[in-house]
């Protein structure tokens, strides 16, 4: 299975009172991880969105194992775990970067393709084919 | 099972390009609707810090049904599920104010309590004594 | 000059390491008062943005010369200081709620009316009608 | 004057229902790129808090000229713009990366040395040394 990795570092906005970053920053840089992800498919998200195509999150997970601080530098690792008939999931998992295990968390984020009257629709064939080669 | 409900408004902000609230403002509502479920059971959040108890997230999960819009008022349901001897389960379930049933979403958050070091201690007896009444 | 006041609670997610409000969070609710401040004046923003007028914000300040925390009660009072040919500028000033003078931050943001495609337009009649009553 | 320069790419969770990068965004940005301004002059932000000095922003200005957009690549420059006897003013220009002028965005943050207590403290000795070499 093909994995993405993406670096950020840790913002101070996305940190909170705990002096760690906020559980909702995650979901943030999953989706960061994602856009990448797609790209390296060779898809732009912006490409898909601008032919029709959206995908809403339907559901999200994440387990928090160790916190991550304020410019810490972390690599997000991306999947794709499952194309459906009208849906997608992907599954990332979360280092400070340059360590190995164990995760500081994994997680995951099911999508339904819609059109943009947010009906769902067929994944596209063009999409398909993408994970195919 | 006691359930707290509180109302917000999704602001501009919390909207993306979809044109509906994106998915990581939920864990921020559900966030602001447990310091009020906490409230009502007679503990204010800030002052559970202020006596060295921290209650991080460690496990966070949602299911969104239906998209919620800029201006929309949401009613925020939660619920205390567990009471571990070293952490707190909390359900959500969130609605269109005014509407009955289907929720828009529904999540949980699994909670470990630790000290100010990020150690995990036993859920102290003044927490438990509140959900026995 | 009429003045909305919105009442709001500092989230967690809101602060960052420093134990106080991040200061992004005050634009934020500086726009969620200034919806309010719309829909006093007979005006919801939403409806605005479906009859083709944007208002997107070209210039934004604020002052913060007290800090916030979680858990605070604030009050965000905002008026209509000024509205252009095209444009409009909004003041605002935060306290926290129940407290007097002085204001914990004051602000302004300046807007530009636009159509759908971005391009500047004229500020429209039936606004400028809501204002002279 | 020393320029410092990051590049970031504008997150789907930046972005509003105007189909652009959300305002508040931009200070977020602002203050990662000052992050690397000190680090670039020789000063980790975190070790500087480790030491007990805090900056918080005591005033934050932005004025917005263009819109930026999700996956766009952006140049946030910044500088040191004044630094006085408690405090510290830094100046931002922000670019599509890869365009010439003019800058989309201008803005800058003033703040305030304090220590952990949030009281007022003399800009240090040490930290005035980095920007006289």
């Amino acid at each position: 299975m093909y994995h993405s990795c993406l670096n950020l570092r840790v913002r101070y906005a996305e940190t909170d009172q705990m002096g760690i970053a906020h559980h909702s920053s995650y979901f943030v840089w999953m989706e960061a991880a994602r856009t990448e992800l797609l790209r390296e498919y060779g898809l732009s998200y912006r490409e898909l969105e601008e032919r029709g195509y959206l995908l809403p999150v339907v559901e999200a997970h994440c387990r928090f194992s160790r916190s991550v601080r304020y410019d810490d530098v972390i690599t997000i690792e991306s999947s794709l775990d499952q194309l459906g008939g009208a849906s997608l999931r992907i599954g990332y998992r979360i280092f400070r970067a340059g360590e190995e295990n164990p995760a500081v968390a994994e997680g995951y984020t099911l999508h339904a393709f819609t059109n943009r009257e947010g009906r769902v629709v067929k994944t596209p064939d063009f999409f398909i084919a993408l994970f195919e080669m």
